[in-house]
């Protein structure tokens, strides 16, 4: 049985914002990542440059070592995830891991981007593997996507909203019509931008993300180097007023397109037209649409970093790890994601007890009362209304149609209170109900 | 060298709208593929209902068998590929293949839905893997993503347009105020929808694609027979009419929520707010929101039909199981997507050769002439003009600006144009530019 086996080990470096996100996840789902992974996932050892900092997250469990040279190099350990961020040391660390016989898991995009060439051949020699799924687009699976859904396909372009930091800032210049630079003080307040924001809203961090990414969509080595790079800096709110009389929304996008005579690979803020689905990813959000001559457009959207978004990735990651590890057929990626004889006996509920909110459309007779009678009725069974609209009356008739909006309540009392409603005298037709999601 | 390793082989059943669609995409990307996998892909044998049929795609070197029994059992192949939809027989076939030891890829949604729990039973016990990403969303990998990258979440819900042919109708419906019965007409006359339309517009397909779907994200057995179901044909004209004044688009969801007492598993029409991603996909197209506990709201968007876009996911899963079937490690999912050593030497072009539209605006003084020169520049470096837009005089001073809009030019024509320009008397500042994409 796959749960017999021996728990994967491993070793976190760097307890900061992402690395005390996988801790949590790790922690709070350990159960249903076991069932998934066919084995527990437990850290053993963690270093940072401050062990003794107070942290919003529990260690317990986890050994505090003060070297992470001595870390990497532990037998006990199968995992190595680095999540230090910097480029120099974090070679360094990974370098000696594989070197050691671990896999790792990193976040790091500017290990890959700028040194990811020398890392692969040396995991490549090591028989290991580097795993890096959050070192684009946090919690969005597009390095999994481009590398392994998408294998069938000639990419042809993807183009990217891949840095938070600038889309927060050029979503409130649009909507409060404010100037860049008291936009970048109000993200920095709230924690959307760091106190030294250049690497974001130069450009610099989107065109890591999109050197990456270019690598896996065409084939060809990783080239920062040659990355055209430009940030929002001069984008100014009268552009951007402008622009959207235009019908135009100006994104920070990174762009890699194949071109018979080679590859485009830019990073700059871009004219898009509103009706995208590119234009309407606003906040903090990243989305990446991705063009293959078989599939078409695609889009993956979500959020971008944030300690559980990127740990998400992490994770994941470490379960691929595990399942690659796992050489029993019953335990590589399972059909139904879930190990064989994991499934879970949860009851799928009737429909009696779905919780939603409702559009109600009534026929009504044109007169006193009715309306009086419809809230008596939807009141009376605990129904509370969002919103009640009388349309205009039919000219040729005396009924009006009236609609009604509820907030959310299980579809038993909907049922029921619209029998009650359709016994009335002055309803004249069936009711009409579609239900309503917010999807938040 | 791993492509030294005999090509993969495989045995194809059914050569309708998805098989040639496969077929095409294996011919076409060929080379890319193998590069990505690590082995050539061969189509060796294929089998159809009729295989005297004209078809519109080549089978050459594809040796055409009669009997599909006699196909699933060739020593010769490694992966049969289902396509032939319907339940029974492929259900017999697809298990006649994993008894005689194969792999199968399958885009049957009725089939997973309808007999998964028994076909993934038999796959577990031979040890042989059944991929059936194709059968979600066509090319929109919600299944790698639901299985894969979101393994370190709990899945709290997931809702998704998933079924083309109801999107299509209700899209219409909404952009032209017409009525359901007359949009199918059209729908089928422009083979969106079938020509007997009810496994789509009833929501049996959408059903059968959610029970997958909930299946993954939860961890539990296959149960469509538990699924909710109701299709779109109530919709009318009037109420999205109504939707749309108060805010709201219809679409047609299929939705499972976690709760705590079990899982809301429904596929209905739904009102959804019009400033959600969810609101905007239109036409045939599909997408899928996942809210994970740790990653937040993510979403996939993409064709969810058609016989390129689900080959895309065909052949993604063949890849898969060639991967996981070639055992060094240099042929695991390679860290760059492409087999080490095989990464192309593709030039990265100059953001002087780069090809954009372009967002130009201009302070010029505000007198005759200064539009002629400017037009006269950009027509000298055959820069054409889609659009042009003097703005409003400041009426503090003797300027106006000038919004230019072009159409794609390459970088060093068009900064030679802003150079032009900027050397004009009548141009008081430095041209502001900002590239346009279109993103399509």
């Amino acid at each position: 049985m796959s749960n017999e086996l021996q728990p994967i080990k491993v070793g976190l470096i760097g307890l900061g914002t992402v690395g005390g996100g996988t801790v949590s996840v790790l922690q709070r789902n350990a159960e249903i990542i076991a069932r998934r992974a066919g084995r527990r996932i437990e850290i053993t050892a963690a270093t940072a440059r401050d062990l003794k900092k107070t942290r919003p997250f529990s260690t317990a469990g986890i050994e505090l070592v003060e070297n992470p040279n001595e870390l990497v190099a532990r037998p006990d350990i199968d995992i190595v995830v680095e999540l230090i961020g910097g480029v120099d040391l974090a070679f360094d660390l990974v370098v000696a891991a594989l070197e050691s016989g671990k896999h790792v898991v990193t976040a790091n995009k500017a290990l890959i981007a700028l040194r990811g060439n020398e890392l692969f051949d040396i995991a490549q020699r090591h028989g290991r593997i580097v795993a890096f799924e959050a070192a684009v687009a946090g919690g969005i699976p597009v390095i999994k996507t481009t590398r392994e859904a998408l294998a069938g396909n000639q990419v042809q372009w993807l183009a990217g909203i891949i840095n938070g930091t600038c889309n927060y800032i050029l979503s409130a210049m649009y909507n409060d019509g404010v100037e860049f630079a008291d936009v970048l003080k109000e993200a920095q307040d709230l924690g959307y931008a760091e106190a030294d924001p250049s690497f974001d809203i130069d450009g610099i961090d989107a065109a890591h993300k999109l050197t990456i990414l270019a690598s896996i969509a065409f084939g060809i080595p990783l080239q920062f180097e040659r990355t055209y790079v430009e940030g929002i800096t001069g984008i100014t709110a009268l552009d951007i007023d402008y622009a959207t009389k235009l019908g135009y929304r100006i994104k920070h996008l990174g762009i890699a397109k194949q071109r018979e005579d080679g590859i485009e690979l830019r990073v700059h803020p871009s004219l898009v037209p509103h009706n995208q689905l590119l234009a309407n990813v606003e906040q903090a959000m990243n989305a990446v649409m991705i063009q293959g001559d078989a599939v078409g457009p695609t889009l993956y959207y979500g959020a971008g970093a944030g300690a559980e978004p990127t740990a998400s990735a992490v994770v994941a990651d470490i379960v691929d790890v595990t399942r690659a590890l796992t050489v029993d057929p019953e335990s590589h990626v399972p059909h139904l994601a879930f190990q064989a004889g994991k499934l879970a006996d949860l009851p799928i509920l009737a429909m009696d007890e779905v919780e939603t909110a409702y559009y109600l459309r009534l026929s009504a007779r044109d007169k006193p009362g009715v309306l009086a009678d419809v809230t008596r009725i939807l009141g009376g069974l605990g129904i509370s209304i969002e919103a009640i609209n009388q349309q205009e009356p039919d000219t040729q008739n005396d009924w009006v149609s009236v609609v009604i909006l509820t907030h959310q309540v299980k579809e038993k009392a909907m049922n029921q209170a619209i029998e009650e409603m359709q016994a009335l005298d002055d309803i004249l037709e069936p009711v009409v109900k579609i239900r309503m999601e917010t999807l938040s």
